[in-house]
């Protein structure tokens, strides 16, 4: 059984693995500041020759130039690798990114952010151990495991893996559909591993993201800045407007006001109620994440489905204030209230947008003020809803029981993660999201961690998901 | 009559006094940048060298170092002069400051700010000529006309001229109360020329200040920042509550939520009404100054009365939030809400306070938020009230109609300028505000200016006021 020695050899090889993680987070490729802007093209190179090491074909697509605050810099290759070609097999994409989130020692780090550490619990601590460079690598490490017992892959495998995901994945849609029906024509089946279980002890699949709708809120009113003390009490303030609109979106309990957009949002059946039911997630961990006990909702299956399945809506910011320490008695002449609503199905982003701008518009006019407002949606993100009932899904959860023993949780996350709808849309194949990490390790905070076991057990479960999706019908 | 000779001797080298501006423009005493506060020394120097040169005494008091965003810097001095030293004379105390608003010609001025500048309508345009270096040489001036027509003053002038006005008058109020009774020991009455007139055509006298009460509103939720994505709709977000409670203090059209604040105000007598009647200002006037017709208030009195007498309460901005352009779906975890109140007679900031903080507290309450919410008043600045009948006003009165053929306009100010209360209440004095320049000179914006007709007339008026005073019982 080939499956059997391949889980064998990644169990007595853990150590190789660990190694190939420490040398991946020891190149700081930070992807939002310029100065590491030569790491993460380091990286790709890093990428590119364990691959080619490994027999993997690999090509790279050049996305071109960003702007980067006026600043040209040279965006990181998206790297294209191939291992296998053969037509009686099965074409499995996968996608990561080698790129990190920025990280300081003084951002708090327990040790320095770029030299992996294990701690005495096991825990791989480094940037980038579990965002994403540990699936990454993951991938990698099946593929060594296969090269090094004469082992061929189940499927063909192909690679899209970028470095710019930390910075809005700039450039990686036009290379995904221009490549749609090029590099990714015999794909089958897409597999992401850049998401984390829901708790800490047991594996999920997760079939759902929201989406989201950001909007910007102007108001205007004086050609310039004003003195409160000479205008005060004299002139309409576009703070005061701005504020008694902005209180008019959402209760303090989340309810969002405005009209017809719950209307939007599909019913809760009964079937998708149960799998609600054993989740391995406690309120405490919410609690935990949060470090305050500020949750709306007393059950797991209220929090969860808030968190997944129900549109929320977050005030950021205001844009043109007062937002330093200190005192300042400014009226400002023009400010831009930042807000966004996350989006499920079966809301549409220009349906969204339609009745926010006229709700905010009716209130508005209600204040009678002599300001101008406008409203505009800046960003609209579609949600996406896979199904665990997908073969891609089914062959997943059988990889999960043969390597953890257990069923794996079906999950949605409140977030979103747009490479996976531009996947969906440009292949028109079934995504897959199988994480390796746990909702612990602090993916963009200081002192992110994979644990040992994670990174072991998860790169077996991506070999095994190999095994089990050859066998399906895609 | 020496005052004659005086108005002449100014009609006649007003040239020479628009020299002497210009020298002082050239050095650009900008108190807010730390890489000028050579220049704000360098300043100090100059009225030192020209009072002494004039024959003054001069002494100077040091104010100390400001921790400058944890940078040390040395505060430029206070400089204290006297001409004159008769016990037969009265004595006047006249305050200015010699330090700048920062000024940059990429900010949109049409010439260097830092080279006078005199257009074709005979506007002196410069930063620091209407605020305050053009009103501090109009006393110089004032010394020089009589030294050189070997004249006496009328009164023994004092001189407190300080270099931190536009950063907070940092150092100055100790060293007021500390000199009050030795080097102010013999003052009569202050004269303060650092405000406007009212419009552009008429002189005014200035009685009354608006105080300002700053709060601060914290909300406080999660340990720190979190996802809106992963945690929108789970938990009570500090930007909602801040956003409920400060859409609760004021209405759009300005008017105070907060129960009690009204209670405080003194009403407004009949004599006081007819102040309001012929006073030169036009609502085109406040059209022009904020640039949009966004008026609350559609006569003249209700807009006056608005600004000088009656409270308001303007909001700021966040402190915690997102600020910078584009899009970020933060839940931020710790918001500062800033809004301050003006006060007017008979308002007490102790129980402004009192009552913010209580009705702010049981609006918090009905939300229901397990966020914590605390309010404070960071500051608490005192209105000011004067007389137009005190004899000090009588005087000044008489010098307008003597140089201006008019009545002066009776105003009051919406902002606060603190060292007159300070005075006030150091010195047990009366405290003039005989304001040089108009309404439109633009004191804090691009392209500030002084008429040199108001340079040539203010220098007259100041030195006119001298014989007034002189003449009447303080």
């Amino acid at each position: 059984m080939p499956v059997v020695k391949f889980l064998e050899y990644v169990e007595e090889h853990q150590n190789d693995f660990v190694e190939r993680l420490r040398k991946a987070v020891a190149i700081p490729s930070v992807s939002g500041d310029p100065a590491h802007r030569q790491d993460v093209f380091r990286m790709a190179d890093f990428l590119i020759d364990e691959l080619k090491a490994l027999g993997a074909s690999v090509e790279t697509r050049d996305p071109g130039q960003q702007d980067f605050h006026g600043q040209t810099l040279p965006l990181p290759p998206i790297v294209l690798a191939t291992v296998g070609n053969d037509p009686a097999k099965k074409t499995i994409l996968v996608y990561g990114h080698y790129d990190v989130q920025p990280a300081l020692i003084e951002d708090g780090w327990a040790t320095d952010p770029f030299t992996l550490v294990e701690d005495d619990q096991h825990r791989l601590i480094g940037r980038g151990s579990t965002d994403d460079k540990g699936p990454v690598l993951g991938w990698i490490n099946v593929v060594e495991a296969h090269k090094k017992m004469g082992l061929e892959l189940p499927v063909n495998l192909k690679f899209c893996l970028e470095g710019m995901e930390e910075s809005g994945s700039e450039g990686l849609d036009p290379i995904i559909y221009s490549e749609a029906d090029k590099y990714f024509r015999d794909v089958d089946a897409v597999c992401i591993s850049d998401n984390y279980w829901l708790g800490t002890t047991k594996p999920c699949l997760t079939y759902g993201l929201r989406g989201v709708s950001y909007f910007h809120l102007t108001v205007k009113g004086p050609r310039a800045d004003l003195h409160s003390g000479v205008f005060g009490g004299t002139v309409h303030e576009p703070m005061t407007d701005l504020f008694a609109l902005m209180s008019k979106l959402v209760t303090p309990d989340g309810k969002i006001l405005v009209p017809g957009i719950y209307d939007q949002v599909r019913q809760v059946t009964d079937e998708e109620q149960k799998t609600y039911d054993h989740l391995a997630f406690k309120m405490e961990e919410l609690h935990d994440a949060v470090g305050n006990k500020i949750n709306i909702h007393e059950s797991i299956r209220d929090t969860l489905q808030h968190r997944w399945r129900f549109p929320s809506l977050s005030l950021h910011g205001v844009e043109g204030a007062f937002y330093n320490p200190g005192d300042k008695t400014v009226v400002p002449a023009r400010v831009v209230g930042k807000f966004s609503i996350r989006t499920v199905p079966d809301m549409e982003p220009e349906k969204v947008t339609e009745l926010v701008k006229k709700y905010v518009t009716d209130e508005f006019n209600k204040l009678n003020s002599k300001n101008s407002m406008t409203i505009e949606c800046t960003h609209g993100g579609n949600h996406w809803l896979s199904s665990p009932q997908h073969p891609n899904y089914v062959a997943a959860a059988k990889a999960v029981e043969k390597v953890f023993s257990v069923k794996p949780d079906l999950t949605r996350e409140g977030g979103s993660i747009p490479v996976t709808l531009s996947f969906q849309e440009a292949l028109k194949k079934n995504v897959l999201l199988l994480p390796m990490g746990r909702g612990d390790d602090g993916a963009h905070s200081i002192n992110e961690k994979l644990d040992r076991s994670n990174y072991v057990s998860g790169t077996k479960l991506l070999g095994t998901y190999l095994y089990e999706v050859s066998q399906v019908q895609l």
